[in-house]
């Protein structure tokens, strides 16, 4: 059996256990989540054992710091990731809920509802605990899920499979609802992503590189969250002691997360005031300031910006620095560099304000508030299956109810279209 | 200058556009519909005259008669067609709705509102018509179009184009924010699909040839209707007069259509007083069946079915007859068969209904009417730019929501995230 026919085999399987979940209720759903997490609290000594070996694995070959640590399950985060199940096993059911209810002249009633979509592809890389956060939100949501995480992590995610795998059954939900590819083959990416009309939605959680190879080879729908690349505006209306604690926060307060600010315009008639102020304060947090050469007036000991900083994801302690002369300039330069992610603007000015959010193209457009912001528990969505950085089905922070799809329920009493 | 660079082209002058058309107020876009219909109706013998020419150049090139009668715009299409743009005009406004709003605990305030998604391209067969629907929803729903028609209606497409890049300027539209492309290249088609980043939806409309080519080069986000493979089942509950009447209706009634009946599925309990019956009333309107060997039992004369009749999109006066034992073998041939697109179940039996609309995965489930039904007007949803059979975006009709994205507006008074 080639990769391909093994991967639609499992897809096959799922949608079967698919069908199968949308009979189930919510309660029995969310019973089967805290079967997991019980599970997940009695074997952790298991689990944990199987990451020491990935580690290893990864030490020995030589895996860069920032990889480790991805990879590494630590007692806090392995917490973290059982009271996770929990906390979305807490949440609001999103299937079933009405969503558009109508009676139709000619007596219809139509009734558009929140289903699942069915089969969810999920492809990530080092960490681990993507794998039961993933299948938790899929769980809840009614889907059945294929599960692709790195080699590098391919211990520890045996050893999860193998427990999901004892749990759900026990709970009466199909073994197959949640499958985990433990196959290193590359190959098997291509496969989830050409497999059409057996997987639903591929969502691709990792780097740029992945990403795109993803996206290339897809023919199955994939959302993706390619960059963050996210701006704070300081308008000319700013209260200039709120827009330095914003600026300051938005890149210092978690330097390497999709939601930092990247990029900071300071609109001109402030920025004798604002700039050395917030360049002190990005001083004490170690942060490089890359000007334009507006901003270099006010700041005459920074490092001039390049072309490449423009629109560039530093995930690191710099900070891209543009004077402009009006809102226009602001949102026009946002709107050619910004990755659509997350954009800020501060001011006290109400029609500022208004233009900013009507339009600057982006999934989060915040107001006298950080980029940072930007994110599922903060939007009140619970667990988060990634932010998407696409237009189509979901924009921004994705919770469970992104996983569902609808369908149009007509009810008649006999009604005929001649 | 490539195709490629051209289509670019036109897709950066669209994005201007969709930028400016987010700063227009709906009444403002509402007048540019209105200015529009009253300019083709001022023009009508301009575009009749080149649909003339088009059916003249079809009829030497030896066109079958179907395509002629797609291509032929009659004096009372081109009313329906201007007034179809009025009708767009008066429809509310999909801009800017609240999908949800709430605090936050922190005092954050969350907005998801809907936007238009930017830049839409709509590919389409030999129906002139499509030019004017797709430009009205699209501007409509704030969007900037690109709309490439097939090249039997070029000289119908072109003189539409005129008359577009003539009135919505004058109402304060840019040009650019509906562009037809004229050239016969079938390149054409691909450049669009594979303009990443400049279209941020494409639309094909037309055969199944045409669908396949489009997704299969597409690298920007697709929304496909492929087929209307649709079924009704008459359940052992059915109130048989009823299930006559919608079982004859929904495939003779419109024998062409994606929302026809292709497949009537009879439970065995009434099989022996149903089938005889409704296939005299089929007899009368011309219907071929063609029978598993079930019905041949109550129907010896007959036609029998073959493995391909299962899943035909017939689009004609054929109508493939199965006899099940029970309503899980009627929703287990749907969910193999159909092509998702509109399903029925007549019966009176609420746990059936129930079950039918729950385990049916198909954008649209009917209880006690015709799958006839499945359309954008007849859900209220006004004109419908196509009726979707994948799952993500939109499902089943789609209007002009449908050609929006939202975005998270997050309004605060300093809030940091540390």
């Amino acid at each position: 059996m080639s990769l391909q026919d093994e991967i639609i085999a499992l897809a096959v399987a799922a949608r079967q256990a698919a069908r199968h979940l949308v009979t189930m209720t919510g309660a029995a759903r969310n019973a089967a989540l805290y079967a997991l997490a019980d599970a997940l609290d009695a074997q952790r000594a298991v689990v944990m054992q199987a990451n020491a070996e990935d580690l290893a694995q990864a030490q020995r070959d030589g895996l860069a710091g920032p990889m480790l640590a991805r990879l590494t399950l630590t007692e806090k985060k392995y917490a973290q990731m059982t009271e996770g199940v929990r906390a979305v096993a807490a949440q609001t059911d999103p299937v079933g809920e009405t969503l558009a209810g109508y009676n139709r002249p000619n007596g219809l009633r139509i009734e558009k509802r929140r289903v699942p979509l069915g089969v969810v592809g999920i492809i990530f890389e080092s960490r681990p605990n993507v794998t039961i956060d993933a299948a938790a939100l899929c769980l809840k949501s009614g889907n059945a899920c294929l599960l692709r995480g790195g080699k590098e992590s391919i211990r520890t995610n045996a050893a999860l499979a193998q427990i999901i795998g004892q749990a759900l059954p026990q709970a009466g939900v199909p073994a197959a609802a949640v499958q985990v590819i433990t196959t290193t083959d590359r190959a098997a990416v291509t496969a989830m992503a050409t497999a059409t009309g057996y997987i639903d939605l591929l969502i691709p959680r990792g780097g740029e590189g992945l990403i795109r190879a993803v996206t290339a080879s897809a023919t199955v729908p994939v959302i993706k969250h390619y960059r963050g690349v996210c701006h704070v505006y300081v308008d000319a209306g700013a209260d200039l002691a709120m827009a330095e604690r914003i600026a300051v926060s938005a890149k210092a307060d978690g330097v390497s997360l999709c939601n930092t600010a990247e990029c900071l315009l300071v609109h001109e008639s402030v920025a004798a005031t604002f700039l050395p102020r917030v360049a002190a304060l990005l001083a004490e947090r170690k942060v490089e300031l890359r000007c334009d050469a507006r901003a270099l007036k006010y700041l005459p000991t920074a490092t001039p910006a390049t072309d490449s900083d423009w629109g560039a994801e530093f995930l690191d302690y710099i900070y891209a620095v543009k004077v402009v002369t009006s809102l226009t300039e602001a949102i026009t330069h946002i709107n050619t560099y910004s990755s659509q992610h997350t954009d800020a603007i501060i001011t006290q000015d109400l029609a500022a304000a208004e233009r900013f959010t009507t339009e600057v193209d982006s999934a989060s457009v915040m107001v006298n508030t950080s980029t940072r912001f930007a994110d599922g528990q903060e939007y009140g969505l619970g667990a988060e299956i990634g932010i998407s950085t696409d237009k189509l089905h979901s924009r921004g922070p994705m919770g469970a109810a992104d996983l569902c799809t609808y369908k149009w329920v007509v009810t008649g009493s006999g009604q005929i279209r001649v």
